[in-house]
C-alpha cells in the first residue's frame, strides 16, 4: 500500500536492527485518515470471504481493526493482554511470548463473542516473530471458529511470522512488508 | 444520545452497585456503525472551539476517539498505561488511581506530540471518579497546552468524575448520564 509505505519511509524511525517506531501515525499518535484508508484496503483484500467478525489485540490493533469493522459492517473485538475487571471468567486465553520484551503475557477473549459459526479475520499492526497471532490463531480454534484471514498493517518480513501463519493455510495480506533495515533505512520487500 | 442509551439498557449488564459491564459494543467487542455516530456527536458538540488533538487512553478510549478525529479531520493520541519497547523517555506521564482495581498506574504521553500549541479534546469511554481524566488533564498541562473540553462514552452521575472536570472550568460532555443503577437496572440523568 503505497500510502502506507511513504508515510513510513517519512515518519519511522528505525532503532537497532529490528525494530521500527511508528509513533507518529500507528502506535502512540493515529492517524484517522490513514487508518480509514487502511481499513478499507483490508475490506477490499477479503472481500467474498463471508467474514463476519474481526479480531485483534490491544491496543495499537484497534484503529485499524475498527476501520475495516466499519467498512465491512462487522463487529471487532479486541482480545485483551491485561486483567480486567469486567472480563474475569468464561474466556479461551492463550500465551503470546514477546521476543522484544523477553516476558509472556496471557491474552484472552470472552467466549460469548467467538463460536463455531464465525469466520474470522484477524488484523493487527505489527508482524514479526508471529507470537500475537499464533496466540489470536489458537483463540479462534479453541472456539471453533473458522479463521478466513490474516491482515497486518506492517509486516517484518525478516522474522518468521508470515510462514507461521501461511503454515496452517491461512491467507495472508500485509499492507507494507520491510525486507530489511539497512543502514537504519527501511527497505520494503520488492512485489 | 438516544442510540446509545438504548445500546445500553439492551445489551449492558449492572453488576453490583457500581460497575456497568457493557462489553458487546465498547469494551471487548466494538460496534464500529455506533462508534461511528459516537465520533459524529462529539465533533458535533465540540465544534467551532479550534480543536487540532485529541487525547485519550488505551484501550477502549481508542475506537469512539479515532472517529472523533476522523470526523474533525484531527489526529488522536493514546496515552499508554503499560511500558512501551518504544515509548521510553521524554515523556509527561501522570499517576492514576483506580478506585475499583486498587492500584495506582503510571499513564504516559511523549512530549513530542503536546505542546503549547495545542487545543485539545480528551476522550474516553468511562467517567466515574474521574482519575483517568484528571490524569489526562495533568499531562496537557504539563505540555502547557489548552483543555478545549472533555468528552465521555458513558458518565456515571452518582459519582465525583464530572465535578473535578467542572471545578477547572473546563467543558464536558457526555452522551450518556447514569444516575444510578437501581435493582441492576440502569436510570439515566433526565435532560
Amino acid at each position: 500500500m503505497k500510502l502506507l509505505e511513504e508515510r513510513i519511509l517519512k515518519e519511522g524511525t528505525v532503532i537497532g536492527n529490528e525494530v521500527l517506531k511508528v509513533d507518529h501515525f500507528l502506535n502512540h499518535q493515529i492517524d484517522p485518515v490513514l487508518m480509514q484508508a487502511i481499513g478499507k484496503e483490508f475490506a477490499r483484500l477479503f472481500e467474498g470471504l463471508g467474514i463476519n467478525k474481526i479480531i485483534t489485540i490491544e491496543s495499537s490493533g484497534i484503529a485499524p481493526a475498527v476501520f475495516a469493522g466499519l467498512e465491512m459492517g462487522i463487529p471487532v473485538i479486541f482480545a485483551r493482554k491485561h486483567k480486567s475487571l469486567t472480563l474475569t471468567d468464561n474466556l479461551y486465553s492463550s500465551t503470546v511470548y514477546s521476543f522484544t520484551k523477553k516476558v509472556s503475557n496471557e491474552i484472552a477473549v470472552s467466549k460469548q463473542f467467538l463460536s463455531q459459526d464465525d469466520h474470522v479475520l484477524l488484523i493487527d499492526d505489527f508482524l514479526a516473530n508471529g507470537q500475537a497471532a499464533v496466540g489470536l490463531i489458537d483463540i479462534c480454534k479453541q472456539a471453533g471458529a473458522h479463521i478466513s484471514g490474516v491482515g497486518i498493517v506492517i509486516e517484518k518480513s525478516f522474522q518468521k511470522g508470515r510462514a507461521l501463519v501461511e503454515e496452517q493455510q491461512i491467507k495472508i495480506e500485509s499492507l507494507a512488508r520491510i525486507a530489511s533495515f539497512k543502514d537504519n533505512q527501511v527497505v520494503f520487500v520488492e512485489e
